[in-house]
Formats: structure tokens, sequence, C-alpha cells
């Protein structure tokens, strides 16, 4: 390994570079444009600013972070966030969380929401997730969002199915502010129990 | 590409075999040992038989399938699972249940237990994941478990903490029956959209 023919590091050069093209390709995300600098390309957008909706097939690979659970009937039968709330985070962002504790130009959070179905079982009572009805996403870009709080943007492609295909985003006041004014650094992270583990862990 | 030489063959096969290497790597997973054969070697044991606890780095990356929820407080202060159940299934197999819609020799589920935190947020009222409390780990493996119904394993490290180091497979009768009785083929996919849906894709 230290003298190294030519042949041989064109051959490892290959082999690192089939691995960086192979992992994006089994989770499905395009590579990310200059982290740190915006412009994130895991979502995509039409020349309309809509964002295109994501595909099941990749962000249910990406880091599960945590499941809050409002359900209807806790909640005069219409919550905010039908029901279970699956959130998730862009792997490369994930990994940028883990060595430095903070969330990188380009974050993308997925919450996939889900009915609850059944409401006992054999392991008992409570609650059991049913069927997938909604799809949200917020996105970190200081490029796409420079004027809203956190450089946050919002979008929701429906709780109930068929989703939309393209969402605009929503307006500051039905989501940023909510989280400007609840979250901490615009994450409820205070319900991911994976991103506060993450967070504790850096730089340890 | 069609008429590839034997020097860009081996460049090809160098990137293809760089590719899973990396990807094994990202994951925190060995690579498997004979798919369909059993031996998993996701999973590590002691010489006696005692399975080594699995490292949150790992498994906290792998395919998230779905979350029940069974609050202390629905069951009587002493719910048998304790409260949230993260469940998780190792991306190779995922992969393989993608494809053919079937658990394959090797399969492993990941279920890590959470604490309720909050029981109102901004969002509503509802459950809120707190603390990490506890973790179980099934594994579907032909030759370690011979003779056990659906060749299931079940195995936990405790539902609180500190969590045991290595833990013996607890007996047919503590889980494998109820598994055998109330669930499909081992698995409680009724609670797992994300199985669910993967299944119901499979071939398609």
């Amino acid at each position: 390994m230290y003298s190294m023919s030519k042949r041989k590091s064109t051959l490892v050069i290959a082999a690192l570079l089939g691995g960086l093209l192979w992992y994006s390709g089994s989770v499905g995300v395009v590579a990310q444009a200059g982290e740190g600098n915006g412009g994130s390309k895991t979502v995509e957008y039409t020349p309309e600013g809509k964002m295109k909706r994501l595909s099941p097939a990749a962000y249910r690979k990406w880091v599960y972070v945590g499941t809050p659970v409002t359900p209807n009937d806790m909640n005069d039968g219409k919550a905010n966030f039908p029901e279970f709330h699956n959130v998730y985070m862009d792997p490369e962002s994930f990994a940028y969380l883990e060595k430095t504790g903070k969330y990188r130009d380009g974050t993308v959070l997925v919450k996939e929401l889900v009915s609850v179905g059944q409401k006992e079982a054999s392991s008992g009572a409570g609650y059991f997730q049913g069927e997938f009805i909604g799809l949200e996403v917020s996105v970190l870009d200081t490029k796409r969002f420079p004027k809203d709080p956190g450089h946050w943007g919002y979008f929701s492609f429906g709780h109930s199915y068929p989703l939309k295909e393209v969402s605009l985003p929503n307006k500051v006041d039905e989501c940023n502010r909510c989280h400007e004014a609840n979250a901490t650094d615009f994450v409820f992270s205070k319900h991911y129990p994976v991103i506060r583990a993450a967070i504790a862990a850096a730089g340890k």
C-alpha cells in the first residue's frame, strides 16, 4: 500500500468513486451542491419555485429521527397534523449534524403523516400506525429563502391522499412563526430523540 | 462500453466492489455471509450464544418501519413494552424485502424503546418521544435457531438504562409464541406501514 503503483492508484480511485456513485443511487439522493452554500439538490423545484413531491423510495431510507402522535381522538376529532408524524432527515445533513451539532445549509426534514390504525393489540392498549395519509417537507436553504426567519421553507403536499405533485412554500405565518417561537433552531428536536442524541454526541 | 477492454473491465469491477464496501461501511453493517443460508453477521454473538448489544450509530441509520406507542398511562401504569417502540430493519434485508416481498434468512429487526416525554405541544395533544429507555432485537436465522418456530430468535437488552451488554435469547414462550399467533410471518407488519408498502410494491 505504501509504494502504490500508478495502476493501483487508479484502481483505488475508481473504487472510491464507484462507492460514492453506488451509495448516492442506493439512497436516491442527488449529490449536494456546495455544503454550506445553500442550493440543496436533495429536493427539486419547478421554475415557478414549487417543490416537487419527494419519492417515498428515497426519504423512507433517510435517517429516522422521531414520531410524535397527535391522534384525532385526543384533539376534538381534528388534529392539526393527523395523526402519527414520522420524521426523517436526509443522510448527508444528518452526518453533518453528528459531526458538528449544527443543521447545515441544505438540511431537509420530511414529515410523513400516518393514520391511527388499531388502538388495541397483543402488546397492549395504545396507538398503532395505519395508512400513509400525508407529507410535509421543511428545508434550510439560505439561497432560496433569504428573507424567511432562519432561512427555513415549509411545504405541504396534503393531509390526505392523493397528495399534490408540487407545492408552493407555505406563508411564514402558517409554519415558520410557530417553529421560530416553539422549537430550537426551528427544529422540534425536543420531540426527536435521535437528533438530540446526535447533537449531544457531536464533538465528543 | 460494448467493446470493453480487459483493463476497463477490471476498473468497473473494482468500482462496483468499492461501492459495495463503501456502502457497507457507511451504514455500519458487516457484509452478509451467504444470503438465504443463515449465519447473519449483522449481529454478533459471544461463544456462549449471547447476542452482543448493537450500536445505535449503526441501527439508527437502518430503514425505519414504524412506531407503535403503548403508553404506561393507557396500560395501568405498566405497559409490556414501554412506551414508544421505534422499529428498524437492516438495509440489506429491506432491499431483499422490496424485491421479493419476503423476509430473507438473516433479517434483523431492532425495536428501540423510548419514553413518553410531553403530552401537549404546539401541534396539539398527544404523545411525544422523550428519552431512549430500552432495546430489543429479533433475528431470522435458520442456522442459529433451527428448532424455533419460523427460525426467529428474540433478544432483550432491557427496558431501562443502563442496557445489558449481551443477551441470551428469550424462551420461545416469552416472545416467539405471541409473534407466531398474532403477527404475519412472525412480523407485526400490520403496525409497520413501511413494510406493508414494500411488500405491496414487490414484484411490480
